[in-house]
């Protein structure tokens, strides 16, 4: 173990609530600045996406020609998108791609005709019940093309006829990967992956590639135990590619987080990897959970993002899912109002925080053994419990280190015993790093390391 | 496997609502003809209900000698009823077993003499809190006789002296049985018990009886993988001389269902094996609780019908048992008002269908292996996936599909998916056979002969 | 086994209300007594009322010397307290040691001196949220003096000065221990362990010394499977020095209970042993959620009393804890209002006779076989069952005979049959007791003794 994971490995310092306000606040800028882009599964929106996280966080990008087989898959012709719009024959716009990049459906094959109502219609899409909002639609491997509009603008088109124009290229070129590699004490990785396909959506998932971003960023400045891999792809076709791509790292993953959706209004959302008995799983409800008890654990599920991918029969990485309200369960979802006011700094800074606290977690846990067994050590000689008995209470802190050394018998892990007191795991951690400057607490291993050599005490 | 188990060996057809509802009504019409029968464990009463049932269902039947011993039982005596009443000293009858074959206690011994009120009390039941029901009474294995009625007729008798006749005949005879069997592709057997040893009650057990019946009649429609055999006799006595008879059966059943209780109102009761982590529990389970949310599961017990005896020690036969509201939980229970009138023909249909579903999950399920792992096979080009994307929700189907494909590494088998997925068992089995279709599955085995090889996808 | 766990080993009789009342009424009366005493965890307090004690149940007390080792602890100096006070210059008492001994925080170091009331103050321990309450504070291991007094007391106290005498003495001396041994038919030990080291406080725990004092009594007057162990000693240094001084013993103990604040109101609650899975776990909970189904079972947790020692790293016995009300969670905790009102005889009778009923349970509880599987034997021609049918309802007692023969496949234990049968342990019990009688149950080994070789019912 090299000494890197002694006690000052922690990631998470003890001033968190003004780094995350600053981080949020800095998340949000950059996040209103890339929000108009027009990001797809491929073309010139995520390069340029890229470009600016680049200046934050050293990416290193993979451009996969078109045509390439990636399992079942093959990576598809590169779409650009110039400008799109509905006039009337005045040439007035009706709907326009330069107002907001959700206007066209992703991947539309070029257009220029005139049209009458009856024949548009077929190729616009519109919300009923929410009709001030544009919805995000796309078809990217079925040719077509067509325009998402508010239903109050649909309404108000009138007969046409109409002058449609979509300045669109779909050709063979390639599917834009990037990765930022951050080297830890081990080569274990943790893999944060966040889609970046979405146009002009805020929360889905300029969010998730924000607070990953934010994330390198700041492990960056720590030495860690785990070396930490982030990758930004397209959803499904993106994730698979990279998966055939870089199948060469797949067994050096220990754990791993899809991060998206995270800046939004509402609780966190755990969703569990498909064996559901990772210790990601436990890390990560630990924290989301310790934080706000009214915090969801969702089931696994081959139905949202690209866990479904990372948790596919042969892949089957221990990835879970951070979001706080998940997807298709927030009204904004996929449409316009998914924008810069639905995410605040403050969401941003928090959730930044909590993917810290969970790493924190996977970097701290360990088992220890108690050196004194035999009943409870005398702490008060060592200066570790208040000098008065018969209080009512105990305090969080004196109860923690009674936790550790009542449950380190080599078996459980600081986070088992967080969970089973149902104290947060820093506080437990931090007792087992005063116990064992005293001498009381011995680290056993790294929990990522123990095997089945268990070593309860020795027999009285 | 022989291709018996192939995707036409659904046993429960697309168009069900009117199939239940035709065998619903032909049921009802049997079950009015045969209520005024005085079964009992032995006798004719029984005979001729059998009778009935063979012009449906080809039934054998075994008469087992009186003095027989079965297990720990003896087969009694068998008991002839041809009249009963209670008659003031005009001859006019007070309580006339022509009007209900309830009035008689069952296994009544002979009786005609003259009696005093208080001399004829002792052999009276009725109910003070139903007054106007007559209750249900036997006396079997103790020589006695006596008689049931309301107790509103009780409180009007007078005081006497009365006249009282009952023409039983209790003589060396047999036990009658009866049983289907209907040839499966394979010997695996699955056992259906019914008791039909209740006079002139229609929920216990007309129901049951019916039920099994036309269950039987529509399995000898299929070609199904199992083998079922349709058991009819009396409750206890018949079930053990059943055991006790056919012990060359028993290592051959693989799950089994005790019906009883099928028609009157009230939502489905479950009740699991003995050892209640059977595949009946987990396919009965699914197919009562998918189709109603509010249905119970009950624990064992060795209380209730005859799951007493085929989850007894040496025997413990994989029995569940279905009813809709269990045995003792609905007031007319074991009284003249559990009648034609309490049972219904769309009740019964119902639970015909519902015994057929749970067949059906028998039959069918299996465990199956992706043959396009690594990520979600690209479902769109084969025709399985909508074409546009960015929809809010996804439907049942496609949600099925991803499922299957998800989970298909050659451990759960479909039951267990459509459990995890919460999802009925015939959306997944029908998304499985399409997967086949296009090749994206290969069934791996059937569950019942899966042992130990699994085949997880090849490293990748 | 030798006859002595035959039926006749019952620990608690039918007539249990009467003996309840009067064992709760004796040991209110010895409460009453020995409730002013200067108890300590040294000094002449704890061996008064040891003395008291052994006249109703003999005890050997042993005597270990101040600056012994004991794992991680040293046997501290013995403590004496002859009177203390606080006095205006007139010399009239406004705080005095011997209106309640709680006055003097424990192992204070004499005082004899003047002192204004700024010097007074940082001694002072009060309660301002309940002011009338005098708090029960101690300073085993940091030499320092203080007064505990109510808060309207310091409240009234003026400026000073004020005479301050503490006549106390700090020297080598012993810890006193005591234990009773009631031997059974077997070496393998039941522990019952109370702290006596609390001075002028009823509930905690004269209460746990004196329940524990009467079923030692009571056990003293049965054949036992069991031997028991009844011990008393100071909390924490006094279970840290039992545990080093007799560590030839623990290897022996197969079951325990923490015995503690049994005498004020509330219901019961069970803390589980450390493991949470043991015999005693199953046995307390089955008692006393039997008894109440609003009992309350705790977790284990390292705070509380001495079952933090015995479920430390390497002695890791199966004790639990069974209290009332706990510790931290009533109003009168360690407050002078925890006294002999709060504490009342029908509540001591009813925590003995609950702790009896337990012990029942470890006793009687056994695995059997039945002798006449394959369906139900017939227990009607046996005298066992009614002889009529038909009947909605089964009286528990019929049940249970039904639970015993259908569970009795040598697998599962009276205990665990109670607790699936949902039926309390006595009914099961003595139903399995009439069974053998019968010749339909063997008693195959006692549950303790049980190793692997289950004897199933031979092959059909």
């Amino acid at each position: 173990m090299t000494g890197i994971n002694d006690r000052n490995t922690a990631i998470v310092d003890t001033e968190t609530a003004a780094a995350a306000t600053a981080a949020g606040n800095a998340m949000h800028e950059l996040l209103r600045e890339l929000l108009p882009l027009p990001r797809s599964i491929t073309g010139d929106g995520v390069r340029q996406t890229l470009a600016a996280l680049h200046m934050r966080l050293p990416l290193t990008t993979s451009e996969i020609p078109s045509g390439t087989a990636v399992f079942d898959w093959t990576v598809p012709d590169e779409w650009h998108i110039e400008d799109a719009y509905i006039a009337d024959m005045s040439g007035r716009r009706l709907v326009d791609f330069h107002a907001s990049a959700l206007h066209v459906v992703g991947y539309s094959t070029p257009v220029d005709a005139t049209y009458s109502r009856d024949e548009l219609e077929p190729h616009l899409h519109s919300l009923p019940d929410q009709p001030d909002l544009i919805p995000y639609r796309t078809a990217y491997y079925a040719p077509s093309w067509g325009f998402c509009l508010s239903h109050r603008v649909r309404e108000s088109l009138g007969t046409g006829p109409f002058r449609v124009v979509i300045r669109s290229r779909l050709a063979p070129g390639h599917l834009t990967l990037a990765e930022a590699v951050i080297p830890g004490a081990t080569d274990d990785e943790v893999l944060l992956f966040a889609h970046d396909c979405h146009p002009a959506l805020a929360n889905d998932n300029l969010s998730g590639v924000l607070v990953a971003t934010w994330v390198g960023q700041h492990l960056r400045t720590r030495r860690t135990r785990y070396t930490y891999r982030i990758v930004f792809a397209p959803a499904t076709i993106g994730s698979i590619t990279w998966l055939a791509h870089r199948r060469d790292v797949l067994p050096r993953i220990r754990h791993g987080l899809v991060l998206s959706l995270l800046g939004g209004p509402g609780r966190f959302h755990y969703k569990l990897t498909r064996e559901g008995t990772r210790p990601i799983d436990r890390a990560a409800w630990h924290v989301v959970h310790a934080t706000d008890a009214a915090a969801t654990r969702l089931p696994f599920s081959p139905w949202g993002y690209d866990e479904r991918q990372f948790g596919s029969p042969g892949i089957d990485l221990p990835m879970g899912r951070l979001t706080r309200t998940p997807n298709g369960a927030f009204p904004e979802y996929h449409t316009s109002a998914d924008d810069a006011t639905l995410v605040t700094a403050a969401q941003l800074g928090e959730s930044w925080l909590t993917v810290l606290r969970i790493l924190d977690v996977l970097e701290r846990d360990a088992t220890y053994v108690n050196l004194a067994p035999y009943g409870e050590p005398q702490l008060g000689r060592r200066g570790l419990y208040r000098t008065t008995g018969g209080h009512q209470h105990i305090p969080e802190r004196q109860l923690a280190l009674l936790w550790m050394l009542n449950q380190s018998d080599g078996r459980e892990s600081v986070l088992g015993i967080a969970e089973r007191a149902e104290l947060p795991f820093a506080v437990l951690a931090d007792a087992a790093t005063d116990l064992e400057a005293v001498g009381l607490l011995r680290r056993q291993t790294d929990r990522a390391e123990r095997v089945v050599s268990l070593s309860a005490p020795a027999p009285l």
